[in-house]
């Protein structure tokens, strides 16, 4: 490994290089014979002769393991265990042990292993064990050797070196060096003493086992649901994972501390700061690579990043927190993705998200500089936190989409999630955006003609409407808005926000008359290319008839809340009575819309109202619905046997679709495979059959994706329970 | 400003780019007439005429201001003050104010300013005042207003552009552009309600006005001081700190934040991550810019800094402090820099320094990982800190060092000084990282045959034996050590331990027996190619009388502990009569010694013992005295007279120096200068007199130094009192 130029400048700083890489040249290890460095005996160290013991094979016993340590599923050669727990290793010795004979295993990791750093562990048997990991033998038929070992529950993790050495002839004699005997050391969420371990056997089997993940999206009155294929098993996954932290040069020594792997982890998901696995972009333009709507998983994303060592092209935040879970529960974090509906992101670190009008009502979209995403994904992980106060372990949020600046990098979290529902933002890391983030007030102001500005509204209740995940053992959303905040309005919520204000939150305080008009907007769900018919009441509750100067805003925006094309205004009058509530029905026809999508699904609209010196303001976003991939598959289902998925899809639009690609993947089932259709005509349907050969058994599935670049978001999936061989 | 590739990635992330810099383009503010956006009245907007008020001239009033605001010595054309405190500016219109008359002083800083991010404030009179900085007029004489301006105590810090606005003919008709009414707004340590504010007067004149800095060094048993220009007034200073801040593409929005400020200069000060100022160089080989000893002062790192964009070579830690504390007393911040004696580098987060000997007693270079510093430097600032429970603001450490990894990242702090006083390290940032610098023990480890580690002595005192800085108003060291850490031993100290545990700090808990042999070393303060005297005492506490097997291991090292040039190695034995102390005297002549020592002047010498099964360890650092410059200065000392430095030195040594580089320098005195000499034979005398102007009243100092390939870290410096013009 060359070192960069900046090391060269540190001669001086590091008595050894510090190690940031599992990789090493073969040669760095141990030479074969070590001799002592102590003084011989009187009569000088016993000679090696014939009868000296000797190593003839290591076997790691991955049949007995594997399954011990649940992890069967990964598809690599090599064995993989988790921390904390014993595995065996079978040695097979040039003759049967006898008194005398002193051995040890020992473990390597990076470069300059070193004992009392950890990444050089040494396991002994009999009279000389004792050690951080603990050995001690198991089984002894002739020249077989069985030995259990026990990691220490705060290892590094990793890919470790394995060697044996025996005490002879005045040094180390050691095995030579085996890549078929390399072991990975991961997290280990059954361990008790393990920092990432999870209480519960249900919730180890989703937020560490499950492969296939679902990922809620659109908005909060209308969610939808994507398949997502973590696929944290798939061959190269955990291989991408390590070459991950070596590529970010996180110090070998600090890779047993699940805190800073979480917080690592975090900041080199994204490509900002680090050259990390993925490029977010929000700008309508993915020509340079794939759009964010098109991926099925992350296996493709881990395993090009890895290939290549280049950044991957395009992420926007699912995908983000999609390629992080993988991660995660690939190095045996408990992890889940979370979804939280209307996500303020404020820049400057207070709880006001103000959205700014114009003297005449209509929205000033060039003065407003907060946006609240439709929704936000983000994870959380749950790990202990040593390092705060009783009470604050559990799930933490970590959040890998590059956002404004937190703590001025592109990286957020772990932060508790019960900090964050107390309002206790003084501990790290990064608590107090992600409150901000669920947290914030909604602040409609006026901007006068001096550039002024004074609120009129304020709606304490839209950010952080809904945050969800998917249950354990179902697709359905498990809602975890109430792990975060208090209801509102309690007296619990009341302290919480009393609490952030103590640390620095500023909130808005604004005395504001109750108004006595009001508006609100109903539509019912909307296919692509249907008509939108708004609904929209204005009720007045004053004891005087009042006439509304009414204007309708229409645009297509990003899921993060900016506009992407601005398609409708509309001026309109109405009258209503004391006491009264008056619908005005208001059309907005497809080829309206239409032309201005791009490749954006969501209009928002915005109705504003002013009578006399009352102004009224209510705001609808609208996902609209694509069609959906029909998926069957066929065969026999089971493991190691050839069976056939198909999918199919019919164009149900009157224009064609362009450079349409479909892609599907299977966890366990099949990788992912695409197919190109030129055009696909208004109309006409298109089929694709598939053969797979079943990894895994279980409950599985194959997710489908079509984008084109007429029409983005259209998925499928096909589930199937795949029997043993 | 072109943007950098990755933003255009973004258009659907933000509604408008975040600014990142000071400067703009002079098109980007206001058009000169901005018409109004709300309806006109019926009859429609009166018409700007010849009546209507203009304005003639705008007078930031500098000789009122600047003193009132403590900004005098800024040599700077433009205005400084600082927040949270009244000044005045003084408006001439084209006739005297009349009812109706409708004016407002705006101030903006960076791109696309707004009002609700506090980067466009507009401060109006009479009726409509009110906003975030408070306006009223103060006298009115015809045309002549004067207006007092308080900036809110919590405004954006950097320079602000500044217009006045009159609404008139249906719009705001504004002032041109006029680069000389810009002014710099600073952190203010005289208003309370600054989060700088610092309570004493002689404490804000030391912290944050003074000039010139005294940094400690050498050992805890031999301190040496150097004085430091921190120059924070000079030409281009003040422009290069926001140079810096701009470079750094902090979002403008954050720049408020004292906090945000401080952890983003300790980022900023050093090159690695962010292309930062200094380029830390710890090799000895300094070809390639100038060494670490050469600078006088922080002027011309930030002005070169400023100057061409690239990081300047090279620093070492007490470079990183003498150009942070000048960048924090530059913008308003109370900053001082600390030394730390024998400063651990522990890179596991754990209070283990551990130093490993190999089973004959001699140290394991190879092995041994941790380091430990004979000083090290870093800063503290004088801020509040509303983020973290009460009790926690007040100094706080800032490191701008680039250390091992601090969460990940090469920066550290702020982190409160009390907090690391009481174990308290569940905050932010990085308390646990400092409290290892000041608290770890130092464990003594022999390594066996096998490669396994035993503890054979554990030292709790050496590591932050000393902590000092500058006394104020006198050069004098002032000893914060107990501000850091309570008394060794007592009962306060043992609940700091426990507390710091209970956040995970680890720490030895062996159970080492007393020993009954114990060696120590003494000597006296050794002048460079002197020869050592080392006095080893060996104390036998036993009954018995005991043979020790000794050895005397000599190297040159590097400030931070690390082996320079490794250059004796000499055995000797001496038997101790029981309950007796024998002395051994051991002489290091200075031709062992010299040819090893390249740009080092610390020597590091280990006496290990064996005797039966007891090791006995002694460390000893000496750092060489070097010759001092003699300087004096004749003329008078008046402000803008011209007066005269003569800094001369004689080489006492028996060999030439060869490429000798001579620098002074004096803040408010004169501007660096340097002279360079290629060879000054052995005992030759070089004098040199330098004229120069005195820009700023008071107690003032030239600081010169002389650096060649053959000799560093030789100094001088000369105090003289400047009178009034």
């Amino acid at each position: 490994m060359s070192r960069p130029a900046s090391e060269v400048n540190y001669r001086g700083r590091y008595s050894e290089p510090v190690p940031t890489s599992n990789l090493v040249n073969d040669e760095e290890d141990f030479p074969e014979f070590e001799p002592f460095e102590d003084t011989p005996g009187p009569r000088g160290w016993p000679m090696a002769d014939s009868s000296s013991l000797a190593v003839q094979s290591v076997d790691m016993c991955q049949q007995i393991n594997k399954p011990n340590h649940f992890t069967t599923a990964y598809d690599t050669n090599n064995l993989v265990i988790r921390r904390g727990q014993e595995f065996v290793v079978r040695l097979i010795f040039n003759r049967p042990l006898t008194q005398g004979d002193d051995f040890q295993v020992e473990f390597l990791i990076g470069a300059n292993p070193s004992p009392n750093k950890g990444s050089l562990v040494a396991v002994a048997f009999g009279a000389r064990s004792g050690g951080p990991w603990l050995g001690h033998i198991l089984e002894m038929q002739g020249q077989s050797v069985l030995v259990g070992i026990t990691p220490a529950a705060n290892a590094i993790v990793g890919k470790f070196r394995t060697y044996v050495a025996i005490a002879a002839g005045g040094g180390m004699q050691r095995t030579r060096r085996d890549a078929t005997t390399d072991m990975y050391l991961l997290f280990n969420a059954w361990c008790p003493n393990d920092a990432a371990f999870y209480p519960d056997a249900a919730g180890r089997m989703e937020y560490v086992l499950n492969d296939l993940g679902v990922i809620f999206q659109g908005s909060a009155k209308a969610m939808s649901q994507r398949n997502w294929i973590f696929g944290q098993f798939e061959r190269g996954i955990l291989d991408a994972c390590i070459y991950i932290l070596d590529s970010s040069r996180m110090p070998i020594y600090n890779r047993g501390d699940v805190i800073k792997m979480v917080r690592k982890a975090s900041a080199m998901m994204n490509s900002q700061d680090d050259n990390g696995v993925c490029v977010g972009n929000w700008s309508d333009d993915y020509s340079m690579g794939k759009p964010p709507t098109s991926w099925t998983g992350s296996v493709k994303i881990l395993q090009q990043y890895a290939n290549t060592g280049v950044p991957v092209c395009f992420a926007q935040c699912w995908v983000f927190a999609g390629v992080l879970n993988t991660f995660l529960r690939c190095l045996g974090i408990p992890a889940r993705v979370i979804t939280n509906f209307n996500s303020a992101h404020d820049n400057t670190g207070n709880l006001k998200t103000e959205l700014i009008f114009k003297p005449d009502g209509t929205p000033d979209r060039r003065n407003t500089r907060d946006s609240i995403w439709n929704y936000h994904c983000w994870n959380e992980v749950f790990i202990v936190r040593p390092d705060l106060p009783p009470g604050l372990g559990g799930w933490q949020v970590v959040d890998a989409t590059p956002q404004e600046t937190s703590d001025g990098l592109y990286r957020c979290g772990p932060s508790p999630v019960s900090a964050i529902r107390s309002g206790v933002l003084c501990h790290p890391y990064d608590c107090g955006f992600v409150f901000a983030e669920v947290n914030s007030d909604v602040i409609y102001c006026k901007r006068d003609r001096y550039g002024t500005l004074s609120p009129f509204r304020v709606d304490k209740t839209y950010v952080g409407e809904i945050i969800c995940t998917k249950a354990i053992g179902s697709p359905a959303p498990e809602f975890v808005t109430q792990n975060y905040k208090p209801r509102e309005g309690s007296a619990e919520d009341r302290a919480t926000m009393a609490q952030a204000e103590k640390y620095g939150c500023e909130r808005d305080h604004s005395e504001l008359h109750d108004s006595e008009l009001s508006v609100t907007i109903h539509t019912p769900k909307v296919r692509l290319s249907d008509d939108v018919n708004l609904a929209v009441d204005f009720s007045n509750q004053s004891d005087a008839p009042k006439t509304v100067k009414a204007h309708l805003a229409g645009s297509v925006i990003f899921y993060t809340g900016v506009t992407a094309n601005h398609f409708k205004d509309e001026d309109f009058n109405v009258t209503v009575p004391a006491s009264h509530t008056e619908r005005v029905m208001l059309k907005i026809k497809a080829q309206e819309y239409m032309p201005h999508l791009g490749s954006q699904l969501t209009l928002h609209f915005i109705v504003t109202g002013q009578a006399e010196e009352q102004s009224v303001t209510a705001i609808e976003v609208i996902d609209l619905e694509t069609p959906t991939l029909t998926m069957t598959v066929s065969g026999l289902p089971q493991v190691q046997q050839e069976m056939f998925v198909t999918v199919s899809f019919t164009n149900p639009f009157n224009f064609p679709l362009h450079n349409v690609e479909l892609a599907m993947e299977g966890a366990g089932l099949m990788n992912c495979r695409t197919r190109f259709y030129s055009v696909i005509e208004s109309l006409a349907t298109v089929s694709w059959k598939e053969s797979l050969i079943p990894r895994l058994e279980g409950h599985r599935c194959i997710v489908a994706v079509l984008d084109s670049s007429d029409l983005r978001q259209v998925r499928g999936s096909v589930d199937v329970v795949i029997s043993k061989a």
